[in-house]
């Protein structure tokens, strides 16, 4: 099976630099030289071990060099790679930024006078004397910049979402196996983590932070479900750092009672709503404030939390539907929708989340286990 | 059972606190500013959430601020405490690390032309800007040195490694379970993760890397282990940012070979040997070079390892069991003891691994599963 696991494509991720180097070059950038794991795999497509270093540097000639832990890592997209030492006889340094940045500047020469773009919140001070940086005030803090570039997703990172995904609706069918009042939470938790290693084909990098029953989240705990609770399974898989988030919620028992089936019918309509408006263009904001109106309509102050959010490396990135952003959607955007509606008489409450694709026309939704409790 | 969980108390925190400032005094520095989520926790007791950042600042005269995500925590070592914003309306912000930073700032008042500690591959030159650094040169890198001081566990940190212990034990039993020829290593590995949630009573915040069958080590795959094989289970369980990291190696047929017999005969003598030597003040280099030489004599060249490290918030703290440091073992050190024996005739190899804590005298063992094959 481990053949057709999908990855990221040294050709786009060629596309990607471009966009960087666009940038650059807008703004009189002569280097830019990355530290977090996110943006060396989204620049290169080579992913460091979640205990190693790695860095980027891309120059607004296009070079890209690569320091890499240990060895030469195949089919990335770099023109230079380097390595540095992050073991020794297997043991792990706790020094290895250092170490990937003096690999990387010895490969590029020093920063000097050049006008330097960093993340501002990662390369720390002695980081920056390696690169021989001269001047801390000349530095270009590009690390929003970066974030705003991720949105747009290529067909090769939205096949790593897609595996994702379906690592999330076999991880439902766990639960509906599963899920039966005096159940642990932690034992729901495990099933749905096996499943998940089973569609991957490998462990996941991330898996989400809601499986705890009879409440809007939290991590699972060592306790019993219960009959007449609801199960709010908020599941977000990561496959090498790319994350699905998408959600479903179970009937303890199977059956819901009248008032949690009235909810979930007032949900419903809200996703169907987003399938209806979201293209190009449309303003976030606007629609969460549909989402709200139509669920307010219902249970008054029942929704208290975004419409949803774009997910990619993050798992909360832009376009963010959500009034206290102003984002609108672009084609090539990946988001969730994720209405929902709580309070003591639903037992844990209701709510469902979709992943969808901004297409030129309108959405895509990638998720499809039913919707049912 | 959630009662009893292990947690780090605020007295030792502030023994943690006073060894940094003992440093501090000692070295000049007016203020040392933490970010990274090891260095927050280790000194006040408070683990920021996986995708949540956080602050620390801790001023000569022993005064503590502590910067935390959305809501003021409880039972942490800090003299004052602020919020910031992580989420807004449940969205994660991505500019969280320079939003902990301006809270921090804003109770702290500017660093101006105080002399400023900080972790020099980790704050970046936005977060100094922010923190009101004048003068980037005047910053002195600490970060090396808070590795340092972590190296001696105070008695709650011990009871965070103990808790990891207990679920390598159970991983260990779990696995003799679930070995057998055909099984997948995936399913091995999701049967061990579930045997580590149970155990811990929550999800663990690590696992390990080595799950791969036939094999000194690797993840696991997809993959049917085969009679005939050895499984090398390394196992580094993580509870709350605390690692466990231990070894068993399983016959998958439950009958080992004359030739893994024999080696596993000339690996148990090497733990004995750590355990009747290791004290305060013995050469980590020596004890390394001896068991080298005891494995070398029966197997040459078989053994290409370090035997071993500290453990901790990192999975490879000091001491180094590695001829490529120099450590002496100190009371209060928590290390490891991982001889192993590999070759293509032993199909996968053997490796062994115990956890222990360096005593005024000796060493105590913190592993009590059997060696056996």
């Amino acid at each position: 099976m481990s053949h057709s696991l999908p990855t990221l494509a040294p050709p786009l991720c060629r596309v990607r630099q471009r966009r960087l180097l666009d940038l650059m070059s807008a703004r009189g950038i002569d280097r830019v030289v990355v530290v977090t794991p996110e943006h060396v795999q989204w620049l290169t497509g080579f992913r460091p071990h979640r205990l190693m270093s790695a860095a980027v540097s891309l120059d607004v000639d296009g070079r890209c060099v690569l320091s890499a832990p240990n060895t030469i890592p195949g089919d990335v997209a770099a023109d230079e790679m380097v390595t540095f030492e992050a073991q020794r006889l297997a043991t792990l340094r706790q020094d290895q930024p250092a170490a990937a940045i003096e690999a990387l500047a010895r490969a590029t020469g020093p920063a000097g006078s050049l006008r330097l773009g960093v993340e501002g919140s990662a390369l720390g001070p002695a980081l920056c004397r390696l690169l021989g940086v001269t001047d801390p005030d000349r530095l270009e803090d590009v690390e929003a910049d970066l974030q705003r570039l991720r949105r747009k997703k290529e067909s090769d990172e939205l096949a790593m979402i897609r595996h994702a995904v379906a690592a999330t609706e076999a991880m439902y069918a766990a639960a509906r196996e599963v899920i039966a009042p005096g159940v642990s939470e932690l034992t729901v938790f495990s099933r749905l983590h096996a499943a998940a290693v089973e569609v991957l084909g490998e462990p996941p990098t991330a898996l989400g932070n809601d499986f705890c029953c009879g409440s809007p989240g939290g991590p699972p705990r060592p306790r019993a479900i219960e009959a007449g609770e609801l199960y709010i399974l908020d599941l977000g898989p990561g496959y090498r750092g790319y994350h699905a988030d998408n959600c479903r919620t179970f009937a303890v028992n199977g059956a819901p009672t009248d008032v949690q089936q009235q909810a979930w019918e007032a949900i419903v309509p809200v996703l169907r709503h987003v399938e209806a408006t979201v293209r190009p263009g449309v303003s976030c904001r606007r629609l969460f404030e549909d989402a709200k109106r139509m669920l307010d309509e219902v249970r008054p102050g029942g929704f208290f939390h975004h419409l949803g959010h774009g997910i990619g490396l993050y798992p909360h990135e832009a376009p963010h539907l959500n009034p206290n952003w102003d984002d609108v959607f672009e084609e090539g955007d990946v988001f969730t929708a994720e209405p929902g509606l709580y309070g003591d008489d639903l037992r844990g409450g209701i709510r469902l989340e979709e992943d969808y694709v901004v297409t030129a026309t309108g959405v895509e939704k990638l998720t499809s286990f039913p919707l049912e409790l």
